[in-house]
């Protein structure tokens, strides 16, 4: 995979009803948020958006303009509700059908016998599009131009993602570095913000958190560059040192 | 609170860096779905975005002009990358500056002595915002029109949402029925396609799940009508019947 020293984006378009009901939590954000970071590609912006081909075709057209990358996820299987693959065809205006080469692989992948009217509907897509593999359950998801569609069920999407990095080029790699203290923010709110001030190429972040009975907070130090990271971590310490707040963890 | 027979939707708007990151899994969005759904509100897109005053205040304009109430979440805290209430104050075009009242809340929570600067930034916000009281940890949230701001950590937005119902005037309520089968999607697309073409009045939706080394598909019959989806279920479960398909639970 060739880096560039550019920042590459991407913005992820989760498909679903069920997961607008609350009825399903999303798990395919933090998978694809970590296997993107660490190709140094930063996602920074997600929609959730219902089973509804107007929605998706809105939503797909304004972000892909946009974004280096989008990555949808869920609506490809071979149910009613499954509607990506239709949409993107028409977000793209491009042609809608059988794409042969998903035919032959799911074919295969079933054998002749098994090969139901639902499972042909999985090789319905944009007929030009270039196709994903898919190692866990045969069906392929696809790319067209800078857009990716993956399933949504997770372990299958997180299967596909392997056969992906090649197809990705990604930019500055973002590190961070995290210092978990025992304290409340606003404890350390004005002196946080001071040293954001000061290090203006390290996002700073502040998570409080509440487990095992116990409060306190995250300090998260993210940027492309570790050593602008390591002096501000330094400078953290110190005063957390000054204030006598007690460090709890730093990785 | 009063119910009207009109559909009322909404929107949420999911502010924070850790959870685009992937750092966070967010679990707001499923709590505030389910309650929003007891009331009758349904939730039609959600969008994460990160800690930048422009991406907030574009995605607050865009969504409040479309939909009945519009939620956010996170950014409301002490530190310096809590930037909600001032990108809603920029957003609205209304004064940002001391809320008398949450001053006055805050004040008395902490108590003079401990009553610092961090703390005082929580009363910071568009000065004629209703407030949304917070039993958990002091302070509040805030209402400005139909935008209604809750804080990112989960248990205390929990914790604030009986203070809102009759802040909501809900629409009809959407009930649900789940069949859960041992088969595939495919084995049963094309026959629940036809049920749903038939049933017009209600969402038929199909999920596939894998646990515990078992495969099979929920089906989830959605409708405002209640009658309409027992009906559309004793059709569903005719035609696993006929094909033997063994159904799980139906619930």
């Amino acid at each position: 995979m060739k880096k560039t020293n550019k920042k590459i984006n991407a913005a992820i378009i989760i498909i679903g009803n069920e997961i607008l009901s609350g009825r399903t939590q999303d798990q395919n954000l933090m998978n694809l948020s970590k296997w993107l970071n660490d190709l140094g590609v930063k996602i920074e912006e997600v929609r959730i958006v219902p089973d509804d081909e107007i929605a998706i075709i809105h939503t797909v057209n304004f972000l892909r303009e946009r974004f280096n990358y989008i990555f949808t996820t869920g609506g490809i299987g071979p149910t009613h509700d499954d509607i990506t693959a239709k949409s993107i065809a028409k977000a793209f205006n491009l042609k809608y059908g059988k794409h042969n080469e998903a035919y032959k692989l799911l074919e295969k992948y079933y054998g002749l016998k098994n090969f139901n009217v639902g499972r042909k509907k999985m090789a319905m897509m944009p007929t030009k599009a270039t196709l994903i593999l898919n190692p866990s359950s045969g069906a392929p998801g696809f790319i067209v131009d800078n857009v990716f569609c993956l399933p949504g069920v997770p372990s299958i999407l997180k299967s596909m993602l392997g056969g992906l990095k090649n197809k990705i080029k990604g930019g500055k790699k973002i590190f961070s570095k995290t210092i978990s203290i025992q304290t409340v923010e606003s404890e350390i709110a004005v002196s946080l913000g001071q040293i954001q001030q000061k290090f203006k190429k390290v996002d700073i972040g502040s998570y409080p958190f509440f487990k095992l009975g116990k409060i306190g907070v995250c300090i998260v130090v993210r940027s492309s560059d570790k050593k602008e990271i390591d002096v501000c971590c330094k400078e953290i310490v110190s005063f957390l040192k000054k204030k006598n707040i007690n460090m709890i963890e730093k990785k």
